[in-house]
């Protein structure tokens, strides 16, 4: 099977257990060269989770966990009180450098409490940490699998999407069923995604790779291609679902949900794990600003008039009556039909 | 007065009529630094013209009017036949090297036309080519500067624009009359305009000299500031309006003109000189493809990822039901006056 790199997260990121070294891909320059980045350093792993955490669906947790697992290594011989110390004070540096990555303070919080275990019983807190991270990439890959499979049946012959930001491992599942096994033509437009590019560098190349039809277009264009018929459905990711159906995602679905119900074109999401109980609305989901300096330069280079300020926001919400269908790896639901199991959950 | 550079169409080109010589402003790295290209063959002028061919509001139709001026000025010498030969062969080149530049199409004919009844005269040529382009240039002027003031009556105290695309020199008209004449505070929002990042260069440049805040987004960002209730309107210029009163303008203005009728923002036009009459329908005005490029390279840098295809289209349309008003050099009207109007005219 021809799976782009950015499908399993173990490919993405890994630590050297013998010589407490974290190694990752550098996003900021896949796929015009595939560079991994090895930290020795604390600092070092929060400058490379730093440069990560605008994309959603990064392995940014486990690149975090993997922080923690350095310090348990290079801090092994310490007394058991002051390893201890080390872990809790790394994790709150973790945190504070990541101050939007919901997902990575709670796994921050699962890995400390694991780590805090394997001390109390005596034992090498790094395995316990390693082997958390392990589980739980594991049970990623298998959860963006699920999801993705099941994204297909949302598929027709004629299918033409409309795919905008980074959809993480889910859809190179999906494009995998439907391209490779299932033999089904699909097309794609992806947006550019501005301003981190992430639909014509990741989205865009992921799947191409995989076989699909891609078409990359600039992220004013889709209100023209829906007035003209060519999608037959839209097609994103949610970064965080709320418990009434309503859900974050890259800056710009909120705009292409309005433009979908205006032209009556469906509007899909790949939900993963489906919805997170802590969000009760979408006005509970912080949206928060990225630096605007994507927006003012590129490769270096200064795009925009000099003086001018710039606003970057990373996500917007978009509320349960534009959203069609929600994939996740329990099955696919109306955000109405989210929003009631929500309800039975809490 | 401090003017910006694009806003009188003699600053932006011009020609030597001693030495044959048509000179223009870089229009592609403008304002990161203001440079002019000189042209001493008709060669040089067509490249320079399909160069700025992009640009809605360009001086394009000047530019290759003087192109015939050199053609003019060459062949002083010649027989007044083998002269009118050459004019008619330059200006046919000219408009094969411009396909989707009707208007310029339309001033090539006038021009030859104008040249034509020189020659007949037993005139020198260059000197009503000069002439004509002249009064052309100093009416474009006064449509921008009269549909510029008028525009202001749209604006109150606390207005906050959408800005999306170039919107040639009547927005500096309206922005001078704003912010220098009545000392009336206006936010804009400008989107990047991509591609060719016409707000980010252009647009946020023009109003910042005046002293506009301004505040740069990427093309995705308006859905989530409509939501949030940050614009008291939308701002654009027409490219072609038809005469039922739908229009062309920058791509993406039909995808804001869907969000602002979704938020309940009014959606104003700068249109110039008004309808064209040519176009019966939004139907009838072509829309085009522009190199995609742009969409894959940044400066010579590719910013898209290798072997993905892309698609530029150069302008949307926007039907009348989700325009407020087109603001034109005789008066603000709603897209059925104006269609009223046109039905007077044909």
């Amino acid at each position: 099977m021809s799976f782009p790199l950015l499908t399993r997260y173990a490919d993405m990121v890994s630590f050297d257990r013998e010589g407490g070294v974290v190694t990752l891909l550098d996003w900021r320059r896949y796929p015009h060269t595939t560079e991994f980045i090895d930290c020795t350093e604390l600092d070092e792993v929060i400058a490379a989770a730093e440069a990560i955490a605008r994309y959603g669906k990064s392995p940014l947790p486990y690149v975090a966990g993997y922080g923690l697992a350095l310090v348990a290594y290079q801090r092994r011989d310490w007394p058991t009180e002051s390893k201890r110390a080390a872990l809790i004070q790394a994790a709150a540096t973790l945190r504070a450098a990541l101050p939007g990555a919901l997902r990575t303070h709670a796994f921050l919080e699962q890995a400390l409490h694991v780590a805090d275990l394997a001390l109390l019983r005596g034992e090498y807190a790094m395995y316990a940490l390693i082997e958390l991270i392990e589980t739980e990439m594991a049970h990623s890959d298998a959860v963006a699998e699920a999801c993705g499979r099941r994204a297909i049946a949302l598929l027709h012959a004629d299918a033409c999407l409309l795919v905008h930001g980074y959809l993480g491992p889910a859809l190179n599942w999906m494009l995998h069923a439907a391209c490779i096994e299932q033999m089904l033509p699909l097309r794609l437009y992806v947006t550019e995604s501005r301003p981190s590019l992430q639909g014509s560098r990741l989205t865009a190349h992921q799947a191409r790779t995989i076989g699909a039809d891609v078409t990359l277009i600039t992220d004013n264009m889709p209100g023209l291609y829906f007035k003209q018929q060519r999608f037959t459905a839209y097609l994103g990711a949610a970064e965080h679902i709320a418990r009434d159906g309503s859900m974050s995602a890259s800056v710009g679905t909120y705009q292409y949900a309005v433009l979908a119900a205006h032209h009556n074109v469906p509007f899909y999401v790949l939900g993963y794990e489906g919805t997170d109980l802590s969000f009760a609305t979408g006005a509970d989901i912080q949206i928060g600003q990225q630096s605007p300096e994507d927006v003012l330069h590129l490769a270096g280079i200064r795009i925009a008039a000099q003086g001018i300020p710039a606003l970057a926001s990373p996500c917007d919400i978009t509320p349960p009556d534009l959203i069609t269908t929600i994939v996740t790896e329990h099955g696919s639901f109306t955000p109405d039909q989210m929003a009631d199991q929500a309800t039975l959950s809490t």
